[in-house]
């Protein structure tokens, strides 16, 4: 299946909510999971919606069924999104909105934005975590927001981020899986 | 061309923010425009983006850029959406993705939402304002939310918002209308 | 009564949002205001809720029933704040919770905030949008949302914004005016 | 100190944000705390900021910086407010406006909202939040939001909010403790 990149068995997820199949956008998400590898294993997989394109994602196709898949069986799921008019970008709610309310609710996601200016970066990671809780995902930490004139700084702000915060994710993602193999 | 339903000269443009071409939600858009005929005359153009598809949005297609200069030229714009998950739909956001920053700086806007929830109406229409201002366009009054349950009493609804807030709605078109024919 | 800096009888008020009376927050607001001295005439009321104090605001006082009388009989009100933790002060809130959901009705309100942080900045902008709106208000334009490292150049930033949306705070002011004379 | 309700050792603290000290939000907020109890222990600690008012809560005093240490130490901070103009109160901004923005960065923030409109309360969550991490607060799982007129059925909707998000609120509180824990 074209758009899985490895064929890792790690539960780490990255979703690309971008329109281009090589934006930088998708590579800061890849930085944040690899980030986590301590924590998840290093080979996650990569789901870029742009390879999927917005006619097949307003239609469906096995594509993108598969990519649901994926997504909804993601352990941790991170959602990497430019700006576009304030928010994050149409192909993204288009995914999105084919979900059940209750897809992701074993899912814990991250969401990582790309910005070129903070005011409308602020704007679009609220924008994104209301409609990420509303398909059930679990976000326990503040997004990974990242200004573009620090791309070249991204190694640093990445290792910030995760110093502050990956302990958390990582309590989290496995406390859910303690749970749901009690309810098995 | 098919996606503007009547051939008037009115300056109204009523955008169906939703995936089906025959959604109660443009029902509510129309009926709000013609709440204002008083004001703008009877026979608003109405875009449809059910009927030019998720596909042609994400790329661009002719019927794309004739919705797109229909709603640039607008005075008025009544942007209709439901709700999908806790926001306006993917569709309409591909829409206006296209747009420039400074697309819609002529056009006064008015919300229209549909919701089955009151709460995520809230943060739909939060949103939908959002994204209009993106890209230049004026919200000089509140939106017209409605819950569901109360589509069968549309008529009081629409009166009662139009009687609060329909003299702004016009004093705005007719002082950027009187502004434009002054600078040219 | 000393919270009123002026006899004058225009009908602008600045309401400064700030627990200092000597801020640059409330300098912003009254450059926004004598900025909109041709459509309103030159001499703004001035509201302090620094000289009002946050126990009177909480409890009541002759100084603040006022307060409240002014505000709520503004033609044009600039409520001016600067973002503290990402919102606008306790202290205006302070205010506005006293206030009937619809004590604003008959004001045009136009926000003033002035920030550190632009991400901040557009998150208290809209968190001051929602509490204006659900006392009445009405809130015709985008905020003026100043950056502090901008104020040496404010002439320049209150002239663009006025030169943008001076006309519609303006139409707006006179229809409701209009529309109550006829109510009367 | 009489704000604090008993001499527990626990590190559960309730935050009233409520300008009356024997509110309805008060109690929700302590079900949910009680409903933690398993988790947390049985005692936790409750600020009323009623009992402090408006007066010292802006110009500080020996009472509020005795609420600030309770608070900044919580291992979990249940935070109550009630809905006022689609806002949490200026009374717990005023609170929260003296705090520095990492004062509970090693401090777990559950949100608990009751609200007689949804809307409105969507609205208010959203707002409350906001600021919790603008000053340092991990926000690991959605708030417990509640309408008015589901009040008699509070058990039922604190023990559906717990089965789902408690063991999440555990694992990051766990976590954080464990961290700090190494660190010393």
């Amino acid at each position: 299946m074209s758009l899985v990149s490895n064929t890792s068995t790690g539960e780490v997820v990255v979703l690309v909510g971008h329109p281009s199949t090589t934006s930088r956008t998708g590579a800061v998400g890849q930085a944040v999971a690899a980030q986590l590898a301590d924590e998840f294993g290093p080979n996650p997989r990569v789901v870029e919606l742009g390879e999927l394109g917005t006619g097949p994602l307003g239609e469906g196709s096995v594509a993108v069924h598969e990519a649901e898949e994926l997504v909804r069986h993601a352990e941790l799921l991170v959602v990497a999104a430019p700006v576009f008019k304030a928010g994050y970008p149409g192909i993204l709610k288009l995914f999105l909105d084919r979900l059940e309310p209750t897809a992701l609710e074993s899912v814990v996601a991250v969401p990582v934005v790309l910005t070129a200016s903070s005011a409308h970066g602020a704007l679009a990671d609220l924008q994104l975590r209301l409609v990420l809780q509303a398909v059930g995902a679990l976000l326990p930490v503040p997004s990974f927001v990242l200004e573009e004139h620090h791309l070249d700084d991204l190694p640093q702000y990445v290792d910030a981020w995760q110093g502050r915060f990956g302990t958390a994710v990582g309590a989290v993602v496995r406390a859910l899986n303690a749970e749901q193999a009690y309810a098995r």
